[in-house]
């Protein structure tokens, strides 16, 4: 018996030929080509993807489960995306919808070095949500972005991060902004903490990270989509002091349920945060959507640790206690541009928020 | 005046709402933060997107082009990517549909170092279209890969390439099959090259691609969207001897046209051919997505060399001259799983492939 993990996939089609259409995706996302070519029976018994249930979902789509084995992933994180979804994703009638981890591969893979509990000790907070603010625009110096680091420091709230915008650009290179930020956010003298943005390919983020932590940094965020999920992996691995935050920038491309690949996948390859755009803001996802993201998040995936769901994306101060109440304790709130609204009165807006977070009676 | 580049989206909506949906799309994949809240005139008027065009496509669909300052791209892909349809992505209103490059951004990237003209120079092969084929089914050890790679050799194929599914899995470990499928493909004595998947990390494929280079492999294969496309241009950039495939796995059906991402931007980046799945076989894009795709990579972007179409993905030989025509010769055919299940007469059906491509008097 060869062990398997299993993709869920979302089909559109009709009754009639939705049982071919499971067996051709089984197909395409192991061996890639016609079963009548093979002669080896290990492959045939072990490596080909096998249909393990269609139901019909109603309205033309189909949850259809193949089982996959785990000898094509090893440990790799692209490897995993590859095998579920590589060439699937370019049909159009199919999304991946959910994939069940094993405990050997979730145990490989290792998921939050952090988690809930660590980011709390590093923000000294329990029994309150935590509270995150981001540093824009792009385009403004690696002075400005310090002032507005420093002032939301003053207002105490407990991340502040680079806005995913920011790069290594001209601007605000990455060597000058980030020693800046941490400077200015460790003389607001109180427990926050400065997550600067990597970017660029693995050897970049690596003398990032390097020189990040030089300054007393130990929180960082990557957008795992825009990196290559192994190169994340290898992040996670290498540096495990570190904290991680995982944004979703081009995560919506390749047609991933959100609450699969950032409230679960994102997880197990090491994020203990994960931001991601909230019901009701400039973002179309669900209420259910964000609800099932946060949940998979938060769940303890066999071993390992539970990650933090980062809700953002258009919050407004007025939302607060109905998206704390919606998510519950275990939950970061990431406020950015509606604080930043407050141009001269941002370190009063920010402490509003972080006392208005730390004073919510859930209902 | 600040340099500009510009995206074209089409976006879902009614004509009431439209230029209010561009605007936010501008704001988003630029600043990403309320306008009210900037007060720096240099950001408002050189970093803020710009809507230049709104176009009623009819059927509730508009094509919208903004113009996203270069400074926030600097020379990286993720970055590129991440500016133009990071947070975007994440709407199902949207498909990134086009992407205009100036002269100063493609020459940054470089495109291919090789071409069309160098690929044809590698594979001796003047006046016709190129050949290849893949190694499959992954399960199976890499004495037996290699015995295939000889046979297609022996069929006088140009390019013979691993699975992309191939990647360092203990059934057959890279360092192991490489040296052998080079072997297998030298030992026929012809043109035929041999083409290694990548997998992993950046580092992991330096690796990989070191030893490739060490038993004479001078083309290997890339998934970008699976490396991440930074660690894509990092070995381009890096390994200037070398020819890069580009794979489309995880490169998505729907959101990113593929005319752009498989014809125009992994070109861009350093491919000197692309994989895609053509009209007719067991993928979806239509006749003239494929026929956009390959004249986007055919066509000079700027100063930069021209790069192949490899129409892929369920091709049979009888399809071989309707095929050609549609393509013409500039282009490369991969066929795989249907040259693999004539078994026993491998080396004949592929030598029947590499006639008919050399035959072939086009309409």
């Amino acid at each position: 018996m060869t062990a398997r993990f299993t993709a869920v996939y979302h089909v559109h089609g009709d009754a009639a030929s939705i049982d071919a259409r499971a067996q051709a995706i089984a197909v395409e996302q192991s061996v890639e080509m016609p079963l009548s070519a093979i002669d080896d029976p290990h492959v045939l018994s072990d490596i080909v993807g096998r249909v393990d249930d269609v139901s019909d979902l109603g309205g033309g789509s189909f949850a259809v489960r193949i089982a996959l084995a785990t000898a094509t992933v090893g440990v790799d994180a692209a490897q995993l995306f590859n095998m579920a979804f590589g060439n699937t994703s370019l049909h159009d009638d199919v999304t991946l919808h959910d994939i069940g981890i094993p405990f050997d591969l979730a145990a490989a893979f290792g998921g939050p070095r952090h988690g809930i509990a660590g980011l709390r000790h590093r923000a000294g907070a329990i029994g309150r949500a935590l509270t995150c603010s981001a540093l824009k625009p792009q385009g403004i110096s690696a002075k400005r972005l310090g002032e507005l680091a420093g002032r939301f420091a003053a207002g105490g709230v407990d991340f502040v991060k680079d806005d995913h915008g920011l790069a290594d650009q001209a601007f605000s290179p990455f060597a000058e902004r980030v020693p800046i930020c941490a400077a200015a956010v460790r003389a607001g003298g109180g427990e926050t903490r400065y997550v600067p943005s990597l970017s660029g390919d693995l050897g970049q983020m690596r003398t990032q990270i390097a020189l990040a932590r030089e300054v007393g940094v130990d929180t960082v965020m990557v957008a795992p989509m825009l990196a290559g999920v192994s190169n994340f992996q290898a992040l996670v691995t290498e540096f495990p002091g570190f904290s991680f935050f995982a944004h979703p920038a081009m995560a919506g491309a390749a047609r991933i349920a959100p609450a699969l690949l950032i409230g679960k996948l994102f997880p197990l390859l090491g994020a203990d945060a994960v931001v991601f755009p909230t019901h009701g803001g400039r973002f179309g996802y669900t209420a259910e959507t964000c609800r099932q993201l946060a949940a998979n998040a938060r769940a303890p995936l066999h071993d390992l640790k539970p990650c933090f769901p980062v809700p953002a994306g258009g919050i407004t101060l007025q939302r607060v206690p109905e998206i704390l109440d919606f998510y519950g304790v275990d939950t970061m709130l990431l406020i950015g541009g509606n604080l930043l609204a407050a141009r001269d009165r941002l370190s009063e807006e920010t402490a509003i928020f972080a006392r208005t977070v730390a004073q919510h009676f859930y209902r």
